[in-house]
């Protein structure tokens, strides 16, 4: 199992007018924190995607517990429980300032070969990063 | 059952590098189908909220079948299968110009009284707005 | 000169905890509004840029005169003043639900020849369907 | 004077299928870094709301003169030139990974105090914050 955490602030273009992140925001504090998760293994999905593989995302759940407000300092942790195959599944827990939980999703990403538009198996640089914790 | 159908073009701000709609604007695509499906019932949300109830999304699940493009046309259907109490559920697809099902998906509405910000029963006058669908 | 007007309603995605649409989304919605201009001439943006041309903005400004409320369906103005040549201008006024302007603003965008990267000439087929307003 | 500094990863939803970040998305950086420098003055921006005065912006003028790509990490510089009134000025410049200049533009914001709706002059604990940066 891999777990990375990093930090994201609130920014006002995310509040709504009920003082809150807007909900559809949560997605892209996903992205956030599977990318620096990412990063955090010396992966770099930006070079990825330059070499020809993307990962759209197929499926998306959250949980919406509690709200997070504006300028907080949220942490978003993403767990990875299993190893990538054609498929790439993430989960996420979403922490307030005050250490409780704000909000769990998951995702699904398929990787596609750019070229053929088709999917296609992890890329083994990406294997390579992961498969120490899952030892 | 209650369907309504409502058509939204995708923005040039919502596509990505992909050159797709960025899977967090389905959260907003939702949005606009559900305040419109509910406005198609002479019902505005704008009103629910000044009235001092709101509609806070407490879950959200997406599946992305295929890319909504940059222009696209796309029609955002909302299903509500049953007729809210403290909860309300809608269900969503949404359709691309060619006919074909894009993305389907559903989320969970909580009603809170904002004076007490705890959860209540949706008010009378949506129930009377969507009965005449349930019998 | 060529005017055209298109009518956005403003989202809860768009409001911000002022309860007003947040300030950076003016630029969507002069996007919005100079695509449904060009459209409105029999024009599609979205041919132009499959056909290698694409237009990136360089310069945008806006002035916030009133704010513009969620669910207010607010008319965006377009105002060509000059045929465009290596550049195009365009003109904004966005105009709330009581008829009074909410915000005015024009953005300068630049014809990019994909191929190339570099800048080119406004495309024949846009400049005579323009034409006709600058006799 | 006063200068100050905060670094922002250019995330893959703001980008746009020209695989740059939209333009709409600058209004948004620039107020992730006017926040920040505040908060380096041991400001917050979020405590001052709370207070009862809010900060609209009433004016917006950018320049892009490259784009910013994806997972770019950029920087914002603001530069506040003039002690604040009821207006206040703030100068932005943002600068890409290489160290050029990619887009600079300007905001005017007004101090609103919230219960009358109404302009009022700068909290006497802001100008503090800032006289020393300007004697």
């Amino acid at each position: 199992m891999y777990i990375a955490e990093t930090q994201v602030r609130v920014r006002y273009a995310e509040t709504d007018q009920m003082g809150y992140a807007y909900y559809g925001n949560y997605a892209t504090y996903y992205e956030v924190g599977r990318v620096e998760a990412l990063r955090q293994l010396n992966f770099q999905y930006r070079k990825m995607e330059e070499d020809g593989i993307m990962m759209p995302v197929t499926e998306l759940k959250c949980k919406f517990l509690k709200p997070a407000k504006y300028d907080e300092l949220i942490t978003v942790r993403v767990i990875i429980k299993e190893l990538p195959s054609v498929r790439m599944f993430f989960h996420y827990e979403v922490i307030g300032e005050g250490g409780e939980k704000l909000n769990e999703g998951e995702t699904t990403l398929v990787f596609i070969n750019m070229l053929t538009n088709k999917p296609c198996r992890a890329p083994g640089y990406l294997l390579d990063k992961l498969r120490p914790y899952f030892e």
